[in-house]
């Protein structure tokens, strides 16, 4: 008995956290493939059979990870509000300046929405999820809103951002980055970087105080001169 | 006989060209319902007793209209890009410049938008209809694309856009404006005309050369040295 637990047989069953951790890579696998085929299908159209074809296991053995489709439906969604949160945390605790702040949001933001994941919170409909998911979507969608019109309201305050609707900004801004959920294709002309940079420019461009282009100091005198000279 | 011809009793039944009007009505009004259920509740959740509840008749009233449930969801869609399409017809045929036209389309696309039709162009799940009407869908919004696309190509060859990546700035503003069929709720703040005068700037900052800042005429060779002077 004692040389049994010195020197112990190889159990056929994998230590705890090995077998935890093989579990969440399962339970990741289901929603990789579930996130593919509903985006493909229409949360609708797509069955679990199609899901566990797609995993060469069978429609009972993904209850052993989900309690039903709205659970994987949920989960996948989660996965892509997880992503835009954690960068968002990240981003927020590097005090850069508003208009810094918010480049970085859009540049984040555009690569989560370039992923399947990402995609899912804005392809699906909220209302095939259960009331309580519902409201936690809701909330989600609200920390994003709040993110963005944060760091538009911060660059106001330190002026790198020009004075302008909070609220209309982060919506047109937020608009166009949640489109890139619908019409992004992997292996399009640009990869998500390219389109994450490209954003993060083109976005604030408007409302962005340039700090180059600055007038070069002048006494205002001399300012009011030039400009009433122009305008002759 | 002749007497009945010459003055006739009056009719139960409305002339032809009332009764097909009449028709027309309550398909409409049979759409208008629709829609605004299916926005509130979801496609799937939303039921066709729901709607003819509303309506104030059965369910099988409804068949006189619509062959199923699918083509009112079909139909809701084809009103919304009717209106976009009518528009953009108009806009087309005004022959200002490219960045004119692209504020013309972005302000009408916006209006549209924040109606219920124009809400059904991105609310709902185009795998939820028949493969058929899928196709008439694509083909909707690459209509759609292509007016923007256009304006933009015209207006960097008119000079009144700057040359940039035309596909991606279509992709920032469509995406923008598709956003408000998300977020508009009537009664809001800002009206639909609000938000399109907005937008129409908005979304057009960045690229828009603005006459205003062309500088005053002078000849080539001065223009040269006072920009090698500011370099120095």
């Amino acid at each position: 008995m004692d040389t049994r637990a010195i020197s112990p047989e190889p159990s056929p069953w994998l230590p705890f956290e090995s077998r935890r951790r093989a579990r969440d890579e399962k339970r990741e696998a289901v929603l990789r493939t579930a996130v593919q085929l509903f985006l493909e299908q229409g949360y609708h159209r797509a069955t679990l059979n199609d899901v566990a074809d797609r995993l060469n296991i069978t429609k009972p053995a993904l209850y052993n990870y989900f309690r039903s489709k709205e659970d994987i439906l949920y989960e996948c969604w989660a996965m892509g509000q997880e992503r835009v949160e954690d960068r968002i945390a990240e981003i927020e605790s590097t005090n850069e300046n508003g208009l810094a702040t918010l480049r970085m949001l859009v540049r984040a933001y555009a690569v989560v929405m370039a992923s399947d994941f990402g995609a899912s919170l804005v392809r699906f409909n909220v209302a095939d999820l259960s009331e309580a998911n519902q409201k936690t979507t809701l909330a989600g969608k609200r920390r994003i809103d709040r993110a963005f019109r944060g760091a538009i309201e911060q660059g106001i305050a330190d002026h790198s951002i020009k004075p302008c609707d909070v609220k209309l900004t982060a919506f047109a801004i937020l608009g166009a980055l949640n489109w890139i959920g619908h019409w992004y294709k992997p292996g399009g002309e640009l990869s998500p970087d390219q389109i994450a940079d490209d954003f993060a420019i083109r976005l604030t461009a408007d409302i962005a105080k340039p700090p180059d282009r600055k007038p070069p100091e002048r006494k205002p005198s001399e300012k009011k001169t030039s400009r009433s000279v122009r305008r002759k």
